[in-house]
């Protein structure tokens, strides 16, 4: 039987020094910092970790620093979409080679793709990870490609080691229909964590976890003992966290502001042309996020 | 303080004769048949209502049957969205007159309008129904008009009587956000109840709730009282009513035909151009609505 | 052999009372001014005309005084587009009925259609047209319904008299397409005349002609004679009359408003909830249009 | 004064051998081939180039054959545009360095961007080509980002170099926009050359113009010497060159097909995922293309 992915994977944001070579020492604090809160894994190199715009080694980097913080003690699905299917192929066998626990990844980006196309690229990278677990990332917004149902279907005819996706596309009710096609489905809404659920979702995959992943694991937690008012109140309440990462339009470089002052370790900036904060937008997150508790250590 | 509404509020087609006049013995019989099975209120006049179409005196009779029909046993939010503002403000009129307990209104359809456009058109609509509570639908995917937070605000300052939005858009977690703005929100997607009712809904609208009444009251009251397994099993048992009301994409028809069967009485076909089925469609709909048990009476 | 249209067709707004009534004087003199600039026909009620919106009244007044003031001047080809098709095959019945030349006709809007719903609607309005040439309307920004080569070939196929299109889709390639489908195919982009019949447009349908008829006519008579230098020089001089047109994203208003200066007789302003300009705004539109001489006869 | 630019621009594939290598030997032969037949200039490494997945030694190699086979003879705009800022800044310095006339760039990919990110990627491509001439890509449909012409004032006043745009946008009246704003424009719709010129476009880039650049220079040059009965005749047969670009969806893979046939040299098949085609599909593109006479050297 395949690995069981399910709780509150945050996706966080790639430390980076401006030279563009990832910050080993935050990254790891930053893993540390989340599993002392008790997130169940982590999902690297998503967007808010810039992992489209990773070159091969960087993404090299983030699959063995993340395997090695996080073994035993949290799941590590590695995201390794990219422009080339022989990118996204170098890290699928980065992530094979450091022991993450499952790969995910992009469809075919901006060049308009085939069906056929779409598969073939899922099946490269799918072989090259070598029997680790697969996920599909569905986000029609950014790729103008949906996995709909019955692609989907395609897909787990010609990918044995389809196991789950993660699932951004703002179609909720899929969610319900990815399950009962036997998919782990988390869901890639930060303000839906518990509606999600009920969809039939084994968890969710976002920026906003990162930073308060206290909040959302307390969540997971009464949600899972039954607890509904509990849950409830802490649903209610996720609003604040999810505001925050979109200020600005800048999620990642609001993470990266956020993580540095509660850990005491620059982030550093983001990878351009990704958007970025400016001096005062960066003093207005700060003030924001420590009136909700964020910047410092718990 | 104004009426409040919360619930299983069905959205059911408008039962027509070939010649277009509104068949009302057959909208008496099916609203009957909802009441019977608990429902909260009923939203007339929406999409699968074919309420856009309806010309002035088609809206009139039905929001005079629906009030007379459901007085003291269910609510009527009456839609009288319409291509002109003239029309809308007629069977908002009508609507006061029936003794409807809400109106609710699309905004201006196929022109593209500015802010202003919007606002003046919701405001004489709301000003006809002279007091009634009004409730915004948002409906982008076919308005191409969101009422997106920032511009509720705006139709907030100006229409005193606004309580409430039928929220059909796909952006989910503005339940959320338009409940934190004190309105009473209905969720208009028919798979997702309960995770409406943990985003802060009040209730849900849409077409799968004229057919299974039964099944969308029982979780709403397993809600209400705390009962989360029983709400659960019946989420996760909803998607079969909502795939056969998209069944050859003919909502409107298709709730017809099952609810010709169930009530006995020829609830007729769509007004053109809303699609319908032909013969082979419509016996293949009613096999598998006779399957889910929706073409007897209960 | 069916009737041929071509050349300059102005889509003149349609004069209206504040108490809804279409302004007959006003809109025989519009047409008069045009024809009297050497204008081939008009294209009557179309979205500039507010014909989705007009009553079957309002658009059999339009129909019928439109035929009695172009007869045996100009052509008149009557769109009769509407939220049913029972509205538009009366309006195609009143065009018939009126002697208008020939009928145009939106999609269904609103609600969305299969292909079958389409033809079924466009089959019934051309037959109510009695023999009359039929065009289709492809305004897939408004319409989100586009009449892309493969549907217009079964248009064709369903309707004798389908003999041309006003296309205002975005793919300008089309027309080419179309023509060679043996259409006439007038462009419904009054910026873009003279590439238009590059492509093997017969002409052009767009509000700035109204306004602007010499300049139009002129330099579709360039054309014709192979004069290319004047024909090129026109083109090159009409983007301010485009723009005029399209100020304050009000385009049947400024319509009016320039139209009520020239001719001095009230237009009225819109049907609600078309966009509308508020005074400081049309005294701007005023001014520009007289700095573009369009507010005085010639 | 700054160079100018204009005419036919073929935007051809860029041939590669299995292991990923540029085929030099393929692409100066291709680049011969063209200028034979008298083209202006070449747009290297864009859509039909597969460009934006090229890694940076690729698109050097690209850039430094072009510039070598073409000196004297043809201009070369070298498209940039890569997922990253540093890859693009990387092609322009590569494009400066061996000598190309000017580099074109898309905007930032798949994560959305503030026009703030915009400029600045721009600015840093353009400041990397270090007075090389400066071409905006514009491509909505494949980019989500749109320069319109509000956007471009803005990337005017920050890029001094900035003296041109690649313009795919479906919006054809802005080319005329553009060309007032005093830049060098040329249409990206191989379909379009004629129009285009008629909206004041300095000429065509497309993959077509790469099939048949004979066809495309006789229309330029009939144009240009006042020839509009020749240059019509031209545009009205160039349908089936575009329309074979398009077959199975796959242009890049169909024009190496056709240019390997003509050439005699095996140009590869394209860089995964990018669309291919399959024995059958490529052997009904050589027939078709066979019957356009495009497969045999004239």
């Amino acid at each position: 039987m395949a690995t069981q992915f399910a709780g509150v994977y945050p996706a966080p944001p790639t430390p980076t020094f401006d030279d563009g070579r990832v910050n080993e020492a935050a990254l790891r604090a930053l893993l540390d910092d989340n599993i002392r809160h008790g997130v169940h894994g982590f999902w690297m190199a998503g967007s808010t970790g810039e992992g489209p715009i990773l070159d091969d080694e960087q993404r090299a980097v983030v699959a063995r620093v993340s395997a090695e913080t996080c073994k035993g003690r949290a799941k590590v699905i590695m995201h390794v979409g990219a422009m080339s299917t022989a990118s996204a192929v170098k890290g699928a066998k980065a992530a094979r080679a450091a022991g993450c626990d499952a790969v995910c990844c992009l469809p075919p980006l901006f060049f308009p793709t085939t069906e056929r196309a779409r598969i073939d690229h899922y099946r490269a990278v799918a072989d090259a990870a070598d029997g680790l677990p697969f996920f599909v990332y569905n986000l029609p917004q950014l790729t103008q490609v949906e996995t709909v149902p019955a692609l989907m279907e395609q897909f787990k005819r010609a990918i044995p080691t389809l196991v789950g996706v993660k699932h951004s596309a703002p179609n909720f009710a899929d969610i319900r229909v990815f399950a009962d096609m036997g998919l782990q489905v988390f869901s890639g809404w930060g303000q839906l964590p518990l509606p999600a659920l009920t969809m039939g979702a084994v968890g969710s995959i976002d920026a906003p976890l990162s930073l308060a992943p206290w909040h959302y694991v307390e969540l997971y937690d009464a949600w899972k003992r039954g607890d509904m008012p509990r849950a409830q109140a802490l649903q209610d309440a996720i609003r604040p966290y999810v505001d925050l990462v979109w200020m600005y339009g800048a999620p990642a470089h609001v993470c990266k502001v956020v993580l540095s002052a509660r850990l005491g370790i620059d982030c550093g900036s983001t990878i351009p042309p990704v958007n970025r904060l400016n001096a005062d937008e960066q003093r207005e997150v700060l003030r924001v996020a420590t009136a909700l508790g964020l910047t410092t250590q718990r």
